[in-house]
């Protein structure tokens, strides 16, 4: 039912999963290894990995004895490249910020035409 | 219950609540207006609005009449600091990758030492 980038996201929204995925940023590992700083059971563990998988963002080896995990750091390329128009607006809005508190500290000599004032808006029309 | 972070990755792991954003970037409006284009009740955008809201990912005026919502961008930078860590990780990938490729196409002539196949690893110690 849900599309991949919302999968990922949901995957996401869980520091544990966060903190598996931290762990097997650093090398791939078994999951009794990855189990044992969390106080948390092995199946609690086994469910989280299911979630990240399903998601794409770890793989498993397929071995029957030992299923090390391994992180799939492509799968965070699509959260970045969500993310890439949303980052243009928060520089602007910090550019924004710092044009308004240099009008607080530069003399009005030039003065610009431009004023960004509207709050006023259409508020009420519909009274 | 739910930690920051987790919070704002729920509230992106849905299409609608995504689609809200994208529609807030391009400047804030009200609830009806938001509405419009997606086929949910008025209620249905309330509530994802709500998530929203919860999660800092917008802002809602506080007139009774005309409750304009707008996006609050720096809610993402959490998620981009948080990845900050991870595009490391996929960028040193895709150099290993080229390098791999690299020694596909170029003759072994000066032969660099470091060979970086780890394949057969520790698998199967446990018999």
């Amino acid at each position: 039912m849900s599309d991949p980038l919302s999968t990922t996201f949901a995957a996401l929204a869980d520091p544990t999963r966060r903190a598996i995925l931290a762990r097997l940023s650093l090398g791939e590992t078994s999951v009794s290894e990855l189990a044992e700083p969390f106080d948390i059971s092995l199946p609690a563990v086994s469910r989280h990995l299911k979630v990240l998988e399903h998601a794409g963002l770890i793989a498993r080896g397929r071995e029957a004895q030992w299923r090390p995990c391994r992180i799939e750091p492509q799968a965070l390329k699509s959260v970045d490249e969500w993310l890439e128009e949303y980052r243009r607006l928060w520089e602007q809005r910090l550019d924004r910020l710092e044009d308004y508190l240099r009008t607080l500290t530069d003399p009005p000599s030039a003065g610009p035409k431009s004023g960004g004032k509207k709050q006023e808006k259409k508020r009420g029309r519909k009274k």
